[in-house]
């Protein structure tokens, strides 16, 4: 019945995104997590292992016809691993680049991306120099495992610098300058298996305490070439294959490279309602070397994230434009628990349509 | 985390679609399902047990909040059994109402909706009697257990009478004036347990050989209130709750009741990408007592059976317009295993489409 069997490594809310697009595609998929209550589980074959586990690893191999991952944190062995047996989209390069943040401003740089100055930091008094040279504000981050915020320190004045490097662990880490940016924008990236690439027009991104709050698709935005250009320079390089999101500061007319992200993305999640092919159905065309689907918008669209809680379903339905998207994974406070979409028919509804929801509660974090 | 799990009777594509839509909601689906290739397995917890098996009814019931049925053919003990256990949607009357032609085109005549005439049929004597009354060309039709075409004969001539009634098993059967009409076409309606009651635009259904073939979202048919009020004296009738399919026969500026199927239809798969909330999200909110969403059509769309087999998805998607639903079930010559949406921005381009997708024979019976 050409179906194919994806295996995942990780089996969150992107995974579980993954499979909805996937099953109509006659896809079926494996997870390999090592929560008992993966929510991604619930669409496919839990493997409940640790990403060393090599013997689960292999029976992961062993039961798909390739494997992709759903966060870039993924030990660089374990790609090593998986890729002698199945292969595996995208391909270890990648997920080498994101997930150092020294390995990949560098990368940025050499391939004329702009970049705001940086430093690596492997102490206090390579810390203590870093800013003599780049100046404050800065931002020192971990060069590895960040997310949401977390691991990081924002380095306002000098008695902000004292001790700070053993205080985010003493781990290796960057200090980069802190880019004043009128705005946060990504571009969803989708690249062949035969080098075609397509994009998203571009989202424009609200954090609050480094979480994303709200992420709005744009209306022909005047920088959407540039990142596209800046993007499409990222995934050829890696030879890329799958989705990518690469996000940015905005800062005049010139974009600033902020991080990339090698798979579906927060900022993305818009794209099930509000684009033609969703980023999770594209990166699954993406990977299993299918003809790619079209990034265009079908409405004006902007997702607000649930975090901590998901509102009741009863008081959400009665907003008639409203999309719901529950991951199904226990509340806790500051965790990404659920999302929604809003469609509209202008940019200017949308926006009135975003200020009304707000006023209700819907979307302020817990 | 307000989540809801729901127990369905019959695990095919319908089960499964439900569970797509279902899941971004937050909701976990266990199917009771005798085949053990069952294809909404993939989705949620599978029972592989048999209609009739209490052991595994109950077991079923324990697990879940609510119950509800992918098709209608369910032994009535079944769900009187299940109905002392935990709230099941739509209710018994419905389902004994939907299993027996007789009683179906009985309500409808009392409800004042018109209908063919027709005749009940104990014997081959009360189908030649029958015939002198009602005229031919006829249909003969079990009363019960029929589907796509089977369990029916085309009665033109007074040579195709003779023994028909033993061909079809010699069971109860109906006889139906064979009503020239048109079109056909079906309304899809959902109505909530408070009684709100809403109806998607009507589809013009195309049948080959008795299977559906394409359907198609009207663009503000003249008989849409006609059908609307139909299928509310139904639904009102019946105190139903969920979605309910009613196909009518298009003559002149009237609707004669074919029949109707108290589940998700067939019919009403373009309204996952062609309406703003699709019919098993408006399932799911009716049974769970959630406001029901909005029944408006997005784009003007169209859905196209694959019969037999699906299409290989890389010519699929070159299609850009089309959204693919693969069931993941076995491939097997008459059997519905998927269907695509089209989806245009006006009646035009979609005829258009439509004519094109023939000419490369996508949806071609096998």
């Amino acid at each position: 019945m050409n179906t194919m069997k994806i295996g995942v490594i990780g089996g969150g809310q992107l995974g579980r995104m993954l499979a909805l697009a996937g099953t109509p595609l006659g896809m079926e998929f494996v997870f390999l997590d090592p929560a008992p209550d993966a929510c991604a589980a619930a669409l496919g074959t839990h493997i409940c292992a640790d990403y060393q586990d090599h013997e689960h690893l292999q029976q992961l191999a062993q039961q798909v016809d390739l494997i992709t991952f759903e966060f870039e944190n993924v030990p660089a062995e374990t790609v090593a691993f998986l890729s002698q047996l199945v292969p595996v989209y995208p391909m270890a390069k990648a997920l080498r680049v994101a997930r150092d943040r020294l390995t990949e401003k560098s990368l940025f740089q050499d391939l004329g991306i702009p970049v705001a100055p940086f430093a690596n930091i492997d102490s206090q008094d390579d810390l203590e120099s870093a800013v003599d040279t780049i100046g404050l504000p800065a931002v020192l981050k971990t060069r590895t495992l960040g997310y949401d915020g977390k691991g990081q320190r924002i380095l306002k004045t000098r008695e902000d610098v004292a001790g700070t490097f053993d205080e985010l662990g003493g781990v290796p880490c960057i200090l980069e300058t802190f880019v004043k940016f009128s705005g946060e924008v990504s571009v969803i990236a989708v690249r062949g298996r035969d080098g075609e690439t397509v994009s998203y027009p571009l989202s424009h991104n609200v954090h609050t305490d480094g979480i994303l709050r709200v992420a709005r698709a744009s209306d022909n935005h005047p920088l959407q070439n540039k990142a596209e250009d800046y993007v499409g320079r990222v995934l050829d390089h890696l030879e890329y294959v799958g989705v990518l999101a690469f996000e940015f500061f905005e800062v005049g007319d010139e974009l600033y490279a902020n991080e990339v992200a090698p798979r579906v993305h927060n900022s993305g999640h818009w794209t099930i309602e509000g684009a033609q092919c969703s980023q999770f159905e594209n990166h699954l065309r993406a990977i299993a070397g299918l003809p790619l689907g079209s990034t265009a918008k079908v409405a004006e669209s902007a997702m607000i994230n649930f975090i901590g809680e998901v509102p009741p379903l009863a008081m959400l339905m009665e907003e008639r434009d409203a999309h719901i998207h529950h991951y199904g994974k226990a509340f806790k406070s500051g965790r990404k628990v659920g999302h929604l979409t809003l469609l509209a028919e202008s940019s200017e509804a949308l926006g009135q349509r975003l200020a009304e929801l707000q006023e209700k509660g819907i979307g302020t974090p817990s």
